[in-house]
């Protein structure tokens, strides 16, 4: 299949516009084939009209028809075959067992909603009955469920091109809840995103979806997406990215004429707390599983440990001193983007400009593309440069981490209380330190959306119990999460029937449980 | 007891400000006893240090714990006695009758979270257990649950000084998740406000929460408000009231640094689709029940029925005729304070000086004080020029309604689509009908939080499938509820524990479930 460049307008492809995006081959920085033609605003206007048209009666499509689509799609995905894995391997730099591993993560998360919907509970029906002889009023008959909340617009991720972009996770979650989708694919990786597209589409007209239930627009220019959070049509908004990206689309569908939710997975340090004894037992386990989880992917992954605190004693000192040979000996990664990697240096730079802050190791290994090349590097502080520069409150997107080193517990506290919203905190420590650190633990809570004991950030298991998200920046709403079955919430608002008719309800909340799901039926859980 | 005027800041009574409020009886125009001192921004900056100390130890504090201290604040309420029920008249001219029952609603509603609470099931627990030899990676162990947000801004409402107010649906809510509340007191109602803030407090003290848990701030200037909506301790915000009031305080809280949810309910005008067979079957039924819809509390409530749609026939000029005899004869309302009479004196002006819009009839029916008497009125134009005039899509707060008549079925639709978001839509109509109707229904549906049929949308059921929000401008949040069990969720959000020891883990998952509440174990609902 030759790539075509357009973008994808409800069922028609189209390409009036003249500015146009070239996908680079990190690895080698040479320009890859077709080029991809940024969608006009006549065109995102027709997307996002095609979606309002489709939501009415892709709204009422039944949990079965939607599970079959989403299925379609992962089947239509996985015979894209080889084609597929080559470009996207072409357009991100990522090792080939990434992506196909990635590929695997997105069909996965595309069955599972399958199933989720196919199951039927995550509607939260209620049931309250009438009792109309109830004094001093009658009691009316209520019914509540979930329902697809609109037009859903979602923004492609450059670190990963399939699980969070095109076929991803927050498309997979609104198709599930019944919201049609208007995609904007990231620039670095169009041509992936316009096989996966191709699959997506194909898989709605297969299962007779109407028009405009998926749409994809190409375009490199912010204006780009800021004409589609803009759209009147459009009712939320999924994107994960850069702060100032995110924030950006969360301050234009703020000051809309009618405000809408914005889910923006954003930047974080996901610190990780490392107890003394557990620094003296397991010093060498440390290093080794330090130095994987913050080198992985070219320290692309959001949950990158890219803060270490550490109380000072002589065994941490030695443990610094290893895991900063480790760092040295670390690999080059080969970020998505040249642009990503300007970032990373220019990040890097201003944390290790600051005062106080020691660079203790980087890497000088190379790459086949300079451009692109990020080498690994930790640095350090004492608690109280950190406390005052707010500088190092913020993340570095990139294989590298910094330390910052306590006095006693009382400062770990102060570093805690000092913290922005972060996606996970990890604390490392034996049983009884843990005990002895519980505040600490109970405080570094307030911060984050997914706190983990001994464990390594690094690894987003996709599931019913995962929240990845946090409070700000880690996220612009901590109410919700971006991976795992829970993720569906976010395109779904709660409707009350008050005194329905039983043909004019949904199945979900019918008399006699027609689907079989839990409800809670005056008051009480049950499948009745 | 004697008012003081003073706010609550903490456990301490503080007066350092200057400007003052002075209550007046509506019905009479006479002050009322007792100048309220705003607060200053020294005391608004406490008041919400307080609650983020508070915070750290209340958040951890029992289901239990938190349900006796909610009922304390129940019964403290009930104690005040008839000195709570004789202000509370006197500061809003609503009758006593009404009050009564308001404050057994609120009282309800504390013993109703409390209720909530302590069965414990709201927090939403989800658990995927280990599974270590997964290959080609460990499946960790992750666990889930609904945690605190933080400390909650509550705004009390002009039109409930009960139940949307100081101990009311908001605070309740807030309270039962686990956030300390930081409250502003309405202008109208500053007496009410300091006397359950009274009961309240000391409902905290009793029970042993912390400092802070409770405090509560005077002030009608629109930077009180704004003061606490911008303290970074604040981490979500519960208001009632006019739709610029709640678009302020959201476009303060989206331009913070951290940006924080808002639960603004703001207008809505409830729209009644009256269908052709039920005008002509159940016209006396219809003018009687609409006519007490639109008067009941002065048409203070925000369900109530503002805008009435019906297609022309000679049976609904009948209709119309009747209505707007039975509207003329209607006695005239007391309103919370002259301010909402200039709105809705305005508001009602606004709408008959557009061009094509007939007043049918307005009651000439006085009270004791012009100063807040609120004429019943009703008025009427065509769908051409409802769909023309933006102005005619805005709510009149007050006991009238607009009729809407359309020429048949297409135009209903049209009309439909050009609705803005209301809390309420009640559809009126035969079996049959409804049934032909069906897609008028499923598209009002897009377009509010709760659908009735062939009842009165004013009487907000306080239930767990109560959804009392709607799309924006009814609400700023469509995912949430201000009314019913739901609410609970406003205030929280969801944490994941990833391979935590059992002694580190609250109680709602912790292994054997020792709360027995329904939780999500590797994917089955249970009690296990």
């Amino acid at each position: 299949m030759s790539l075509h460049g357009k973008n994808f307008i409800g069922y028609s492809l189209s390409a009036n516009g003249t500015d146009e995006t070239i996908a680079v081959d990190p690895t080698t920085g040479q320009n890859l084939e077709t080029a991809f033609i940024e969608a006009t605003s006549e065109e995102i206007n027709s997307a996002c009209n095609l979606a309002a048209k489709a939501f009415d009666s892709f709204r009422n499509t039944s949990s079965k028809e939607r599970a079959a689509f989403l299925r379609k799609i992962a089947e239509n995905v996985v015979n894209l075959g080889d084609e597929l894995i080559q470009r996207a391997v072409a357009e991100t730099g990522l090792p080939e067992g990434r992506i196909t591993g990635e590929r695997g993560r997105t069909c996965g998360q595309l069955t599972m909603f399958a199933d989720l919907i196919e199951e039927g509970s995550w509607v939260n029906a209620r049931i309250d009955t009438a009792i109309p002889d109830r004094q001093p009023l009658p009691k009316p008959d209520i019914r509540y469920m979930e329902r697809a909340i609109g037009p859903v617009a979602v923004f492609g991720a450059s670190n990963f091109p399939l699980a969070f972009s095109t076929a991803g996770g927050d498309t997979a979650s609104a198709i599930a809840a019944g919201c049609p989708v208007v995609l904007k694919a990231h620039p670095a990786h169009p041509g992936t995103a316009e096989l996966v597209a191709h699959a997506a589409v194909s898989a709605a007209k297969e299962c007779g979806m109407p028009e405009g239930t998926i749409s994809m627009i190409h375009g490199k220019s912010h204006l780009t997406g800021q004409a589609l959070v803009k759209h009147p049509a459009i009712k939320a908004v999924g994107f994960t990215g850069s702060i100032p990206g995110g924030r950006a689309i969360f301050d234009t569908a703020a000051s809309r004429p009618e405000p809408i939710p914005v889910y923006a997975e954003m930047g974080s340090s996901n610190p990780v707390f490392l107890l003394p004894e557990t620094i003296k037992k397991n010093e060498e386990a440390l290093v080794a599983g330090l130095t994987g989880s913050i080198c992985l992917g070219a320290g692309q992954f959001c949950t990158n440990p890219g803060m270490l605190v550490v109380q000072a004693s002589p065994e941490v000192n030695s443990f610094i001193q290893k895991l900063a040979e480790s760092i040295k000996n670390a690999p080059a990664g080969t970020m998505v983007h040249s642009s990503i990697k300007d970032g990373y240096s220019k990040e890097l730079s201003a944390k290790l400009a600051v005062d106080g802050v020691t660079l203790l190791g980087k890497s000088d290994a190379t790459t086949e593309n300079d451009a692109t090349a990020a080498q690994p590097a930790v640095f350090s502080a004492s608690a109280e440069t950190f406390l005052n520069n707010d500088e190092l409150n913020k993340e570095v997107f990139g294989p590298c981490t910094f330390i910052v080193i306590c006095n006693n517990k009382e400062q770990i506290l102060e570093v805690v209380e000092h913290l922005e919203g972060h996606l996970t905190s990890s604390i490392h420590g034996e049983d009884e330190e843990l005990i002895q650190f519980a505040d600490v633990i109970s405080a570094v809570e307030k911060k984050v959306g997914r706190l983990i004991i001994n464990q390594y950030p690094t690894g987003v298991e996709v599931c019913s119990s995962m929240l990845h998200g946090g409070p700000y920046p880690a996220s612009t709403d901590s109410r919700t999460t971006s991976v795992g079955t829970a993720a569906i919430n976010r395109y779904a608002r709660p409707v009350s029937y008050q005194n329905f008719p039983q043909a004019l309800l949904p199945d979900e909340i019918k008399d006699g449980n027609p689907l079989e799901i839990w409800r809670l039926m005056n008051g009480k859980m049950g499948q009745e």
